[in-house]
């Protein structure tokens, strides 16, 4: 039986049914469903509580020491260890729900943002289908007693006569090699073209090859993140990806945050040494990808990619030109530089070939990077009508405001908390994060569900947001981030005030318990405090509000997991409707990626950057008043977030 | 008694006078006067031939063995040896001397082409004094919390604010810089610019320096000759020249032509030695120039040379930049290029900073090379009104003919011959050439003079051409190029034909009799009918006649010694009016110098360059035909030379 065949998987008491893949864990369709199963460990099959009964049909799996042969019999199983393998009715025993009331769904459905998916069909269909680095081929006449102009007239010429290319500049590289190239194979040739940006500027000639070769062109886009280093080889002629890769950024040995890193950056040869870091990170993704690509044509040689455009942030972006990033850290903020011209890959330090050209990203100022500039032109915002918010979340949050028409943007320092950092047992979204969570009101009882459904080792930033929202609808949590007293034990005073204990030690695979305190509620509060308050703020300076909005986009890590119910509720992201909620992934990548394929686009970016506003928000005074304001679950002023109390007291 | 007092000295029996310079050479003192002295050794004083009498007076010097006590009692001395050092009067003995009739002054003065002397006044007040690169200090403002603009951003607003300069880029040194640097001196800074040639195009930000050094900006300028190299250091702030130095071209040890030079670099590692002969002499230049220049404030560091100028023939340019020469050589004479765009100094192994800019003069074709086109530019030829041959010759011979409006060029291969090459006795322009003749025509004695008065070694390029014209116009030799049959002692047969000999060998330095031969006059006589061949069949592809030609502009080594009389006895130079020839010297590094100095003449360069016609000899049927009738003393075609005729019957 195949995967893809459909199975209908009915839940009782609630009798809603769906039809799911082979091979569905049982547990995640039922939070699929919006039903809570107990789940201490997150889908380990540890803990014992998320026990159900097979009614009618079968599933794979499901038994455990916790289960007494008698109980199989009965038809319970552990869902989070079953999967389905046919139709199959199940029922969710009072003790491993939340039943309360005549509500059935007990809990909201999860919405995340709708993916936007970039095809570069598009880009063909809108004829701005031109990479950077072209390749052409020539058929030269050979020079005669009546034509003796030099190689490389003759092959400017040609360019200009055969492919309607003018105004060609070339260097020593081509020039040292052109004789021998032009004779080798009868004046068949193939050039590369670095072409302009500006149509008036000049075309370089980076390489010339003989015979025919213009089938055979590639690029390279990189994300520069803070955490991870992602790389795509891209077929130039087809625009199609090859390879991808990621990697750790090795730098974050030395610092998981930029400011650390900027602060090794500022030692002896520590500059250097960040640099290194990140581009034998580059170069191993490069490796990689040329070992494991494969075209009709055969394998890609090296010498075969002509250019490579890199997105990262401010300072990423410094760490690897090598340019001394010291002021990032330091009032007023002020960056080497935010625009940066076309290099030789190899003058970073890449192992690429000698004509490769290597293309970076503009930023805006220290903390609006070529990242968020990248997000912008990869979502496309940069082209729309609607008035967008275009929101990266991370240890910085960078925000963008605009359409096509105009673009601001600012910076606020969030803290790390939404990247698992700050939070007692706080991690980023790896194997053993609680990455989703519910919970019985009563029993307190929570379901969680973790990345790999391995035992819980801690908390990433999907997880807290979702877990603060369930916390806040349940009550256990009060808007001002204070636990209401409760006899029940998951609810206790610990060393940092009281605290919720999401896994018990055994149920998990930390060495103590799992829990959440009211200090984490707070750094919590004051990271989506920072975002709000910078969209408000930033909404204010355009003379705008909540409710122009058309549509928002979010980028990065965070937002691929994001329920935004929760984000809405806790007051992260301004209240509006989940459909008109985007998530870009990685922005920057596909950023990258579209330069790489676009001329047109990179064009494009030079106009984004010239058109974009930056505000310092430390320097508007209305930033702080938004800021306390913002400081409640979800906000003080609760008329932004008409439709959260609503939903709150519906449950 | 200062050596610019004038001694009045009166020559007897000619009784003719002049006014020279205390220490002046007495025989060059009546070679000034037209007086033919009998002289074999070139001024050595070893043949003892020159003698003359003091009647009053009396000078220093010209002891030797050769006189008497007796005669030196007389007044006698040797005119090669004696110097003036009051008001004199000698008397020329017939048998030194080749007194005929009642003619005194008996061959004709030499007529050397005015030289041309480059003013820098006249490109200031033209207001094209300002140089490819340029410094400028700016005052920035620091930044602060209104103003956290990027350094690269503040520097660049700083010059268009400051300095009304636009469109700049610059590069990852400068950015790798710029952070430390603009806060060394509390952000006064200065800039090093280079200024594009069109000024729609960009200018590229060099260099940054912490403070004011707007005051200290130093160029260079190289001709790459195939015998010498030639450099000059500039004060680009005043256009000084602080320092000049040249030296053999080392890869002289492997050839002493372009097409031996060819030869080589076509060996394994051939190139990269050529290239690396020349840019080590350069190197060495360079330091001998640092070492030496001096400016009021103080020496000169090699990082304060921001840019380089360099002119050279085709094959030259071709080994400095490392192209493969192959087929400068080859049928049809293709080079890999005639432009090349602006470098990196240390990109073609210069001791030179990281930011120092090669800037190449372009040339037209194999045989008509950069040299050429900066001797067009440095000879101002290319601004003047009037119809122009420029004639640089050496083994090959390039012609221009043009003026403001249009350019045609071509070139001709002439020999060795002008170089003192391919004749039996024939030597470079150095220390004991025989560089000036003239004969008694009835003893056939000689007034041999040699460069440095040293005893004769052979004959070079200037001196063979006076000495052909002398045997011409004394009837020695017939128009043929045969000798007339004699028997002075001094015309006798040799193992090549008919020969005379210019020294004995016990009046030389040699170990033999210097003579000229048939041999050696046949192939003058091919040399200089290229050349002249060369020039009418250029007349004739632009229409035009040799009576059209307004100004004649010799470049060169050659050109700077060249009889004009006797170029035009032999039918090497079209006949003109003397004083319509001009001579620039080294054409080639005052084009250089001069595109150091002003970007409008490298502007200029670019348009001279595409309004030069090249014209290939060998593809001209006429050219045959042309030299086949210049295969003649002077030509075959008399009207062509009408005057020479007359000169000649008058003597």
């Amino acid at each position: 039986m195949g995967t893809d065949s459909g199975h209908k998987v009915t839940f009782l008491p609630a009798n809603t049914s769906i039809s799911v893949a082979d091979g569905s864990s049982l547990i995640k369709t039922a939070r699929k469903m919006g039903l809570h199963i107990n789940a201490s460990c997150g889908g380990a099959g540890v803990c014992g509580k998320c026990r159900i009964i097979v009614e009618e049909g079968s599933v794979e799996g499901g038994n455990s020491e916790k289960i007494s042969p008698k109980d199989f019999d009965k038809g319970y199983r552990q869902a989070c260890t079953a999967t389905v393998n046919g139709n199959v009715t199940v029922r969710i025993p009072e003790e491993s729900s939340r039943q309360k009331g005549g509500l059935n769904i007990e809990f909201p459905k999860r919405h995340h943002a709708r993916m936007h998916i970039f095809d570069i069909k598009n880009l063909k269909k809108e004829g701005i289908f031109y990479p950077p680095v072209e390749k052409l081929r020539l058929e030269l006449p050979p020079p005669g007693s009546h034509d003796n102009r030099a190689d490389i007239t003759r092959l400017i010429q040609g360019l200009s006569d055969q492919h309607n290319k003018h105004r060609m500049v070339t260097g020593l590289t081509v020039m040292r090699k052109i004789r021998k190239t032009l004779r080798e194979k009868d004046f068949t040739v193939t050039a590369t073209l670095e072409l302009p940006v500006n149509n008036r500027a000049k075309s370089h000639i980076l390489n010339i090859q003989a015979g025919r070769w213009d089938h055979r062109n590639f690029g390279l886009a990189f994300d520069i993140g803070t955490t991870t280093v992602y790389g795509v080889l891209i077929d130039l002629n087809n625009g199609k990806i090859l390879a991808k890769e990621s990697c750790y950024n090795p730098q974050m040995s030395y610092g998981e945050d930029v400011i650390a890193r900027i602060i090794y950056a500022e030692k002896p040869k520590g500059l250097d040494m960040m640099h290194d870091l990140v581009t034998n990170a580059m170069n191993r993704i490069i490796d990689t990808m040329l070992g494991s690509a494969n075209t009709e044509h055969g394998t890609i040689g090296r010498d075969e990619i002509n250019s490579v455009t890199i997105s990262g942030n401010t300072t990423m972006t410094h760490l690897l030109l090598q340019l001394e990033p010291d002021n990032i850290r330091r009032s007023p903020y002020v960056p080497v530089s935010t625009f940066f011209p076309p290099i030789r890959a190899e003058d970073i330090s890449l192992n690429l070939p000698h004509h490769c050209v290597a293309l970076l990203y503009p930023s805006i100022s220290s903390y609006v990077g070529g990242d968020i500039v990248a997000g912008v032109m990869g979502s496309g915002m940069y082209r729309t009508d609607k008035l967008t918010l275009f929101i990266d979340v991370g240890t910085n949050a960078e925000i963008v405001i605009g359409n096509r028409e105009w673009l601001a943007c600012a910076a606020c320092s969030a803290g790390p908390a939404f990247e698992g950092g700050g939070i007692t047992h706080g991690m980023r979204a790896v194997e053993g994060a609680v990455s989703d969570f519910s919970m019985n009101p009563d029993s307190l009882e929570p379901m969680n569900t973790t990345i790999g459904d391995k035992a819980p080792l801690g908390i990433c930033g999907s997880g807290l947001l979702i877990l603060v929202a369930t916390l806040l609808e349940n009550n256990v949590l009060n808007p001002s981030g204070k636990f209401n007293a409760s006899d029940n034990p998951r609810i206790r005073e610990g060393r940092s005030g009281m605290e919720y204990v999401i896994a018990w030690q055994n149920e998990c695979a930390a060495d103590h318990d799992i829990v959440i305190n009211e200090v984490d509620i707070d750094n919590f509060i004051r990271a989506k405090a920072a975002i709000f308050a910078g969209v408000m703020t930033l909404l204010e300076q355009v003379g705008l509000q909540v409710s122009d909005l058309e549509q928002i986009i979010l980028a990065g890590g965070f937002g691929s997991f994001i329920d935004l119910d929760s984000a809405m509720s806790v007051g992260l992201l301004p209240e509006v409707d989940p459909d008109k909620v985007l998530y870009v992934g990685n922005g920057s990548l596909m950023g990258a990626w579209m330069s790489e394929l676009s001329n047109h686009i990179r064009k494009d970016v030079v106009e984004v950057v010239r058109k974009m506003t930056s505000f310092e928000l430390s320097e508007v005074p209305d930033f702080k008043d938004q800021y306390v304001a913002a400081i409640f679950l979800p906000h003080t002023d609760l008329s932004l977030f008409a439709n959260t109390g609503k939903r709150k007291d519906s449950i």
